[in-house]
């Protein structure tokens, strides 16, 4: 893809990788196991990168302490993740069984808070404005969530409503990585700012891509089962786009306030929404929103990890799972 | 009952009242409505009681750091109690319907996330090792939780397999928040730490008096169910002690290993129990830890908050709900 944001950093990250599975430990069997699963899933790792990138790209060296946040972001998100799926009643995520599918939805709570615990410890030696934000951050992203889930198969979302949900639930996630990124190096607070806003965006666009990949089902190549979103009635931005679709809108609409739709009108509802511009105009949007992020970094000096982080920006809109 | 610890701290309590109040907030209608749901519950505040007498036992003046850290411990429990009662399939607690029960599991799962994220929060501006201890308690805590339910249904666990799980599970978050107190108090280690012996052994009875709780259905004077451990086949003291006695264990152990025991069944096997020593065997080591446990305190200067201390530590043997 030529985007190969990882490779300035890839040192730091086989060091959180190993930080991760040493924070993964236990005597228990299958505790264990479940650790040894998360683990081995192949995420891609973008919330340490942004940490690890934004503290680089500001002149830090990337420490001890910064690998270890770093890592307590991706622990934290695996925990989150394995709280969604419950929620989203998601039985695949990257290729395989999601955790309460494999070990029983109680073994899934729990898991995630003990994820939540390890994550928050290994940032304990952190400023306590660190920790603080991430606190906060975590607070704002179950806040999303639980608004998120209100709006549940109730297609009177605006766009507003939707951008608001995902700032709260994937964008400020991915500020607080690079805030804390910026902040360890030392960076005066106008460049941490700079760098919050370029991360923010980068959160947003995240999400309306994912958002998009459930529709065109390129997710099928990572394993994920396509329309579940629609199958959820959860209001994504394509989804709220096809709805105003003169023609086909109102159909979709139909489907997306049915509480249990048939396999069979889910594939009608993906097909339509394939019909509309909901897509073409969800890739225009977030790559617009990428490509002004990126001025936010000309406060930046040039180096390499300033430039990883445009491609990261750029790979996260154009990734196909 | 004669058991009034909590007069000479009823301020401060009000206070930690009003400070969990101002935490739960939202401009959500529903989300307002959870978190009024969880704060009108007529928890015994235990845990915050158990932080500011130790504070102040130790001499300190418990300002509002103290104040907030109490609360803190008593957000993050309700969080941990919403969670545990989604993995206990409990449909009551304190009388009211569950969280789970009653707004759905999806939203039980992120109110307990987004809970124990506010209780982080409300903790951010306290000592690092304070975080950091709190953060490994709620590790152990969830790990325990899990080693639990591996012996779901399977009388093989001893008496000192019981005692790890309950320590994990109730007694170091009990001992967590008696030595944070201590340690915001300025208090030495040696006096530390027999406050968070003192602490621990409060906690070990605690849970034991709980077990004892559902097997002689005293609980339903709070509007529990009797019998919600057998029938999740959750090992606990009067079980084990039950399934020793070799003329009723062999019965009682029969349904145990049941994975979903009818209402007769249940019945039979809770009726069996009480027919055995078990529960005197059971409320005399629970004495028997208090009592051994009051020594501790004999590093402390003589005062009211010291004797609130013992009277909760008999309190909590002696409690009917």
């Amino acid at each position: 893809m030529g985007h190969q944001w990882h490779l300035s950093i890839s040192d730091d990250l086989v060091k959180v990788d190993a930080i991760i599975k040493d924070a993964l430990r236990s005597d228990r069997k299958e505790l264990q196991e479940i650790y040894d699963y998360v683990t081995s899933s192949g995420g891609k790792r973008i919330r340490p990168a942004m940490c690890i990138l934004a503290h680089r790209a500001c002149g830090g060296s990337c420490g001890d302490d910064v690998l270890h946040t770093a890592a307590a972001f991706e622990i934290i998100h695996d925990a989150t993740l394995i709280h969604d799926d419950i929620n989203d009643k998601s039985e695949i995520r990257r290729g395989r069984k999601t955790i309460h599918e494999k070990y029983t939805v109680t073994k899934a709570v729990i898991m995630g808070d003990l994820m939540f615990a390890i994550g928050f410890k290994l940032m304990g030696p952190a400023d306590r404005k660190i920790i603080d934000m991430v606190a906060s951050t975590s607070t704002t992203m179950a806040e999303s969530e639980f608004i998120q889930k209100e709006f549940e198969h109730k297609p009177i979302v605006t766009e507003k409503d939707y951008m608001s949900i995902i700032r709260g639930k994937t964008a400020m996630p991915i500020l607080a990585c690079a805030r804390t990124g910026a902040f360890m190096a030392g960076a005066d607070d106008d460049v941490i700012n700079e760098i919050s806003g370029f991360a923010l965006d980068v959160g947003l666009a995240f999400q309306i891509v994912d958002d998009i990949l459930d529709i065109t089902g390129d997710r099928l190549s990572m394993g994920k089962t396509a329309g579940m979103d629609i199958a959820e009635g959860k209001p994504t931005l394509p989804v709220i786009y096809a709805i105003s679709d003169t023609v086909l809108g109102p159909r979709i609409k139909e489907i997306f306030k049915e509480k249990e739709p048939s396999h069979e009108h889910l594939k009608e509802a993906l097909e339509l929404i394939r019909r509309t511009d909901a897509v073409e105009r969800c890739r225009s949007k977030a790559n617009d929103i990428v490509e002004n992020a990126i001025p936010h970094l000309s406060f930046l000096k040039d180096s390499e990890y300033k430039d990883s982080l445009i491609s990261l920006a750029r790979y996260i809109v154009n990734r196909d799972r």
